[in-house]
């Protein structure tokens, strides 16, 4: 049985890296399946991602690396390698509403989401019986005002305990500290539920309504210490008019959610998505 | 042969106001063909547009408007008729960017907008030769720092003489003095190339480049003198990715600019667009 | 406290419907909040539905139909009033495939979907667990080839009890007897994994790969005894490419099933949809 | 100055193409700028683009060519390579609607399209006017019952003698002779107005009006001797409801076609496109 691998590569972008990435694979007997790269030519950086098959029986990942990093290392590569099958852990945070998260759960139990929900993370209990239903671990971290500091030391222990690989804010109400940001700069996906960077903040569907746009908006992105400002991942939009109240923008801005968190969500354990600087790279 | 009326009613809400336009209506032998009525929740006001038909030959607007206002005066109406097919003089204000006025008058020449292009001002002459092709009046009324009174007393004049009933700003690169903005409220419409109000003012797509948005967007709106604040018409969007220059998001935002200019003056001289203070009501 | 009302009206086409349901509403101290109306130019049918507000306690729906079929008596109407927050009962059918279902029972949780699922009929047992967490009557009625006659029994029997006032067929996979397309005629809405007219029947995800399409969609539409032939309600799309995959692209239809499914059933519950022949008018 | 080239590859599909292409491409100076490729699970086909850039001054292709063609025998490839700036030659053949083909000259005077209209072939004088004031060379081929094979006849020659690349049927409505389609399969590109499959051939837009569709689209396909059968390069579609006339969805119906059009026209001429077999691969 040969395995499939995914291979992501970041550096200076220059002539000749396809090539030597490609002879290189080639040498350790790993054929491409799939590639796609990009150089952004305003700050010549070149991104590729690449799904591989190994010919033979199991690859030994440590001594391709060193082989790998031998290879390319006049250029500067900052690259990684995983089993294409791998499915990483996730924490989900929610706060009261429950849309987004029931139905990344949905996903996940019929295989559209290859990942595993590790726990789910809430200041409110609303959700406890739902994640019992579904056997997903439960807990309960209230915050205010008083207990941030204590409240984020103990979400850190939860993180750290279940090994998790990646965060997402299915509708959190709370923001997260700086410091929290930056440990998992790139690990924190975020649903905010207007078209970025249109209506930042609270409220964004009561902004909307009273602007009297004609198209509502969701957006994800990974989460930055800049509130509602990190590098966007995906975005929906669907037309509305002028008899829409703030409730049923809520109600379309629902799905709009939904949909644009859950595509977000599977580019990334995809591992598609590369961050370049304040914006994204992904190949689809 | 009969005729047919557009009919349009703004005043506060309260109960009662369908059915007395109807009767009055009814005894003044118009029957309606096809309407639709909005009331604000919010700001508790009552619009409708209605499309009638005159059972007899020629409706005397005058008598009917004595009827019609002694009929409806407790309701304290703000209202108007117009014959269907009524086609109102517009002028078209041009810069550089070609792209929405070739498509403004392709659609009047194939019957799409059903407008009399009486005149294309610019402050630039690119356009001359394809005007005259057209056979449609051009003037060239050059814009800078220090004539800016001057042009715009010009203009004002030209639009006085060929009696123009509501502006397009199709890619006009100048803003308007205020004075401008309050006297022709609700006439003109401007297409500004960027979701709005995301990316306000110069170099949207620019902006849009920086920012790494995943949809890229286009706005309607009626002037008014805080800028690209004017009640909103129309918006369209298209998927953009990480791989597109500005370049390329300029020419994308081509066709949204064009398309969406287009709809939001059919909207407008259809006469099925009221301005509801910052926002619009859209009866389509 | 004032009850609202949905008025609907369809009646052949003629001058002065409107003024004459206006006035009787009037008359009977209801007042139009809504309305929207349409004429077919080609068939000569008029179709109406507005809400209304009654202005003193609760309406005397048997009287008022009275005077209502009194008054309106020469436009032959076909009409029905209803209140507005009445909540019809739903029996939803389904087989293996439960991500409709699933959006269903969501949405009406969620306040989105007025109705009650009064219960899910099942030629499977798959869903059996789900229901009982919901706590919505489960039946299970298996069909084959030679029980088709005792199943549809048992099915009518079940409907009966429960009083139910419209079917939704989310994902159900098998088809109707004719003489119950014809006894539900409009109030059954199924949901077809393509974009009608185009892939009818079986697999329509199979044939839309092998057609190499670049647009997915999904189609709602009231049940005939003509298989996948009666009136469309609603319609969604979503581009894909070459590298899609039979999977992949049963994967993205599932989205586009459940979200133009639950746009479909709110439309119907919000007695917005009136039969045209073989098409829909639709109030949005 | 470098120049740079677009390498296109199309052969069975096993492992190590990528990296024989890659290597071959830099013994020969030329580096990867940009490249996609996609193997096809069912039909064990792979495909390749590839944009390149050459180190030195010009490349001599058909030196290029034999190297090329030593190093990649075994591997059975249909290849090409072409600098990146060449723009073809079209023949856009119209008939008496003109939406398409002025569309497709604003585009091209605008540099949106990179290639030369060597002229207008149409079965009527109607756009003669037109086409002489943008300076194309229009040619009147009437064609009719009885001269088919003459009106052919006189077509080929004239594409013949003004070297034509690529064929563009901007709404002709002549239905091409079974030879013609095969002797420029893959070189003629048809708009269709309607989502194909539904609605093939003739008046689709009244087929629609009379399905009650709730979404109307546009088909850019290559024409294959099956009509309205070829390969689908690109697809649009546009939101409409029971209001609309078929006169209505005409017009609508306009914008779609305009855009897919010209989309599928731009994919075909940066060489993104590729037939396989019924359907194409767009690396888009």
């Amino acid at each position: 049985m040969s395995k499939e691998y995914i291979l992501r590569v970041k550096c200076p972008d220059r002539y000749g890296i396809v090539a030597k990435v490609s002879s290189t694979l080639n040498k350790s007997n790993l054929f491409i399946l799939d590639s796609a790269h990009y150089g952004d030519p305003e700050n010549k950086y070149f991104f590729m991602r690449a799904k591989l098959i190994y010919s033979e029986n199991e690859l030994d990942i440590n001594k391709f690396s060193k082989f790998f990093d031998k290879e390319c290392r006049s250029f500067k590569m900052n690259w990684s390698i995983k089993e294409a099958g791998y499915k990483p852990n996730t924490a989900i945070f929610v706060s009261k509403y429950g849309h987004c998260l029931q139905d990344l759960i949905y996903r996940v139990d019929s295989g559209i989401l290859p990942m595993n929900i590790s726990c789910i993370i809430s200041n409110h209990k609303v959700h406890e019986k739902l994640a019992n239903w579904h056997k997903i671990p439960f807990y309960h971290v209230p915050v205010n005002k008083n207990n941030k500091k204590q409240a984020e030391k103990e979400t850190r222990k939860i993180l750290n305990e279940l090994n998790i690989d990646f965060i997402i804010l299915a509708r959190y109400m709370q923001i997260l500290s700086d410091q929290m940001c930056k440990d998992f700069y790139g690990q924190i996906i975020n649903i905010h539920h207007s078209f970025l960077p249109s209506f930042k903040g609270a409220k964004p569907y009561h902004q909307a309504y009273k602007k009297g746009v004609k198209i509502l908006g969701a957006t994800a992105h990974y989460v930055s210490s800049d509130l509602d400002e990190g590098p966007i991942i995906d975005q929906s939009v669907e037309r509305v008019d002028h008899a829409k109240t703030p409730k049923d923008l809520e109600l379309i801005g629902r799905d709009l959610e939904s949909i644009t968190l859950a595509r977000a969500v599977k580019y990334h354990i995809e591992r598609r998505v590369f961050i370049n600087n304040s914006k994204t790279v992904i190949f689809s």
